[in-house]
C-alpha cells in the first residue's frame, strides 16, 4: 500500500475531543492528522453547547424584559424576532468554528475536511479518504454520538411532516410554537423547553423517571423543577409517549392514557455512539452492550494503541469530558503517564435559574452506603442572590465525609451555577476538606461564597 | 465596678467583621455580645457592597433592555424609575439584615442595638452602654470606617447643597441626573459611574493616577476602562480636582485646570478607619499613621486579648478580608493557631462587564523582581463568552511563577468575573502548579474555563 503522509497520530472527528486531542498533541511535538466530514467543533459547537447557549441568552434577554418592573425599569412592548436570534445564533458558530480552525492551523495539525474510513494494515493504523491513504503509529476514534431516536408507534410520520423534530433542528426553528412537548427531561430537553417558556410557548415536558436532569441530586432537580413551573413550564413526570396520532400525543402515566395536543415535539431522549459509517470493523475493538467503544482509563481500547475519546466511549458524553479525555489520551500516547477519573465531572443546565453538581448525590452516596453528612443553604442566604433576584428559589447543597471531613460532592441551583460549581467540583477533586476549605477567601458580595457558609452550616 | 453581664468576647460594631466573629465564636462555645449603635451589616449590608449590588442589578436589566435588539429581542420604549429601584434597593436591605440577626439569635450572641464606650478596667475588659457595665476576657473592635472626605476648596459648600454627595449618599438618589462627575476611580467609584452611564447619565470620572480601579492589573484595568468608555462614560486620569466653584469642578490634569460644569458630584476617595467615639484612648492600642489600629497576623493588637478587624486594622478594607479575619482571630481567641494572609484576597468590580483580580499583578510581580511569565487570551477566546456577547472585550491574564509552575496571579474582565475569580483565587491560594490545575476538569461551556485554557497558552 502507498501512503500519502505518515503521521504520529491520526484523529478521526473534529468535535471537542478530536481538536483538543489534536492540539494537545501538536503542541506535544506529534505530527498530527484530523479528519472531519461534517464542521469542526463537532455537536457540540455545531449542535449543541453553543448554539443552545446563544439562544439562551436571547431568552435571558427577553426574561430580564418580562420582569423589568420588579427591579424599577419600566419596558413598554417586547417581543422576540426567532429569526434574528437564529441568525445570531449562526454568526455565533461561525466565530468559534473560525476560532478553532485558527488554533489548528497554529499548533500546525493537518486538517482533513473529508470522510475517512479505517482500513487494514501490517504496520500501525490505515485511514482511506479521498481515495488517498494515509499511516499512523496511534489512531483515536473521536466520532461522537448522534440523536438517539426511540422507538414509537407513528413518531416517523411525526418527523416526516415535521412536527417532532431533533435537538439539532428546533435550533434552526424560525418560529416560537404555541404550544411545545418535549419528550425527555434531561439537559437538553430541559434547555429548549426553558428557552421556548422564556419566549411564551406552552411547554409540556414529558418524563420517563420520577425526576429531571438526569442523574442531578433529586433535591436539587425538585427545586429547579419548582421555579420551572413558576414560569409556566409543566411536567408529566413518570410517564412515557406510547402513541404519535393525528391527534396528538398519547403517554401514559400511572397506567392511565391522556391524549395531549400539540403542533411541535421535541424529541430528547438521549444520543448513542456514531461507531458506523468509517469501517471500524476493519479493527473491530470491543464494545460494550449499548454499542460504545470500550476504552481503559488511558483512553485506550482492546487495540493496542487505538484510542476512544469523547460521546463515542459513551463514559459521560460531555464536552469538558472529552476534552480531559484527550489530554488523559495524549499523554499516554507520549508515555506521560495520566489517568482518567470520572468522579469529579460537573454537569450543568443552563436553564434560568442554572443547575449545576458534581461527585457524589444524596441518592449515589447513600446508594453507595457512605457515611456522610448533608449540609444545605437555601440561597436565599446569599446576599448577592437576594439583591439580584425577585423571586427565584434556589440551594446549595454539600455532601461532606464523615470521617475524613473531606467534601465529595453537591449541588447548586441560582444563577451563576455553571460558572461557580468549578469551585465545588475542584474542592472535591482536590479532595480538600472543610478546615481547608474554611481557609480560603471567598470573595463578597458573591453567590458562590455560599459554598464556603454551606459547609459551616 | 458592678458589672450587669460577664461574656468571654464582646465585640464592639456589627458590621461584616464583627457579626461574623460572633457567629463563630458563639458556634465554638464561647459567650459573646455584640454591640452594634446603627445597622447591623454595617455599611457593607446598608450602604456599600449589598445595595450598590441591588442597583446594578436593576442596571443590567437597564441594559439588557438597550441592547436587547442585538439578541433578536424588540423591545419598544423602557424608562428607569430610580424611586422603585432605591426602594426595592431598601426591602433588599432589610431583608438581609434580618437574616444577619436571626443567625445571631439562632447562635445565642447577646446583641445590643446600643452605643458602646470602652472604660478602663483591672481584669479583662469592660464597655459602658446605656449605663450598664459589660466586661469581657477578650475584646474585638470592629468599628469599620468612615467615608473620606479630601480638603478641597468649595467642596463643603457642595455637600450643604447637595451637590456633592458621598457614596452612601448616592444609594438614595430618587432620580437619574443629566450628569454626573465622580471624584476617584475606585471600585466604588466605578461602580456608580457604570450605575449612572448605564442609566443614560453623562458620567465623567476624575482620577488621580494613571489608571482606574487600584491595584488591579494595569492592563485589565485598561481593557475594562475600554468598555466603559463604550459606554459613554468619560474618563479623566492623572487628574486632581483643585476646586468646587459655583461653576463647576475645576480639576488640573498635566498642570492645566480645565472646569467641568456638572449638577452632581459623587466623591468616592477612600475610606479611613473609625477609630474615633469609642473611647480607644482607654486603651491606646498602637495605630500606624494612617490612624489604623495595628494588628499582628492573629489580629491580636498591641495589647493582649485586644482584637481589630475589619477596615478599622486598615489592611484591605474588604468584607470578605474581614470574614476571614474575624475567623482567624476567633480561632486565636481559642487558641487553634491560625495565621491571616492577604497574598490572596481576591478584588472585584461589580461593572459592566466585570472585574476581578487575585494574588500578583504585572506591576506587583515586577516591583518584587520575581521571575514569572504572563500568559493572556482575550475573552473572546471563550465560547460562551462569545454566545453571550455582542460588542464587550475582555481578558484573562495568569501570572506563573517560572521556577515552580505555580500560578501567583491573575486578572479576569468579563461577565461572571466575581465569581469566577473565587476559582482563580483558591488555585493561588492552594499554590497549585499547571500541571495541578490541568487535571482538574473545567465545565464547558463557561467563561471559568478561560482560566485552564489561558495557562496552556
Amino acid at each position: 500500500m502507498e501512503y500519502t503522509q505518515i503521521f504520529d497520530l491520526i484523529i478521526i472527528g473534529g468535535g471537542p475531543g478530536g481538536y483538543h486531542a489534536a492540539n494537545v498533541a501538536a503542541k506535544a511535538g506529534l505530527s498530527v492528522a484530523l479528519f472531519e466530514e461534517n464542521s469542526l467543533g463537532g455537536v457540540c459547537l455545531s449542535e449543541g453547547c453553543i448554539p443552545s447557549k446563544a439562544i439562551l441568552k436571547s431568552a435571558k434577554i427577553f426574561q430580564c424584559a418580562s420582569h423589568a418592573r420588579e427591579y424599577g425599569v419600566n419596558v413598554e412592548a417586547f417581543t422576540i424576532d426567532q429569526k434574528s436570534v437564529v441568525a445570531r445564533k449562526n454568526s455565533v458558530v461561525s466565530k468559534l468554528v473560525m476560532g478553532v480552525r485558527g488554533n489548528l492551523r497554529k499548533n500546525k495539525v493537518k486538517l482533513f475536511f473529508s470522510h475517512a474510513d479505517i482500513v487494514n494494515c501490517n504496520e500501525g493504523f490505515c485511514v482511506l479518504s479521498q481515495e488517498k491513504y494515509y499511516r499512523s503509529t496511534s489512531l483515536i476514534i473521536a466520532t461522537g454520538s448522534k440523536v438517539f431516536i426511540p422507538n414509537i408507534e407513528g413518531l416517523n410520520d411525526w418527523f416526516k411532516s415535521g412536527k417532532a423534530v431533533t435537538s439539532k433542528q428546533i435550533l434552526n426553528l424560525e418560529c416560537i410554537p404555541d404550544e411545545l412537548v418535549v419528550v425527555g427531561g434531561g439537559i437538553i430537553g430541559i434547555e429548549m423547553a426553558c428557552y421556548f417558556a422564556s419566549c411564551n410557548s406552552k411547554v409540556t415536558v414529558i418524563e420517563f423517571t420520577d425526576k429531571i436532569c438526569g442523574n442531578c441530586d433529586s433535591e436539587a432537580s425538585a427545586v429547579l423543577l419548582d421555579n420551572l413551573q413558576k414560569i409556566g413550564i409543566e411536567f408529566k413526570l413518570n410517564s412515557r409517549v406510547v402513541q404519535f396520532t393525528n391527534d396528538g400525543i398519547v403517554y401514559e402515566q400511572k397506567g392511565e392514557k391522556s391524549l395531549l395536543n400539540c403542533s411541535l415535539c421535541l424529541i430528547s431522549t438521549g444520543r448513542k455512539p456514531n461507531t458506523d459509517g468509517f469501517n471500524l470493523q476493519a479493527l473491530s475493538p470491543k464494545t460494550t452492550k449499548n454499542g460504545a467503544i470500550e476504552c481503559d482509563e488511558r483512553m485506550q481500547t482492546s487495540i493496542d494503541n487505538l484510542y476512544a475519546i469523547g460521546d463515542v466511549n459513551g463514559k459521560s458524553m460531555l464536552a469538558h469530558t472529552a476534552y480531559r479525555e484527550a489530554e488523559v489520551c495524549v499523554n499516554n500516547i507520549i508515555n506521560k503517564r495520566d489517568l482518567m477519573d470520572y468522579t469529579c465531572i460537573p454537569s450543568a443546565v443552563y436553564s434560568t435559574p442554572e443547575a449545576a453538581w458534581v461527585g457524589e448525590s444524596e441518592q449515589s452516596a447513600t446508594e453507595k452506603g457512605l457515611d456522610f453528612t448533608v449540609k444545605k443553604l437555601p440561597m436565599t442566604y446569599s446576599g448577592r442572590f437576594v439583591a439580584e433576584n425577585t423571586q427565584a428559589s434556589g440551594i446549595c447543597k454539600v455532601l461532606i465525609d464523615n470521617q475524613s471531613g473531606i467534601i465529595i460532592g453537591g449541588a447548586i441551583v441560582s444563577d451563576y451555577a455553571s460558572e461557580i460549581i468549578t469551585v465545588l467540583s475542584n474542592v472535591v477533586a482536590l479532595k480538600l476538606t472543610v478546615e481547608q476549605v474554611n481557609k480560603l477567601v471567598f470573595p463578597h458580595p458573591t453567590v458562590c461564597e455560599i459554598i464556603k457558609d454551606v459547609i459551616n452550616v
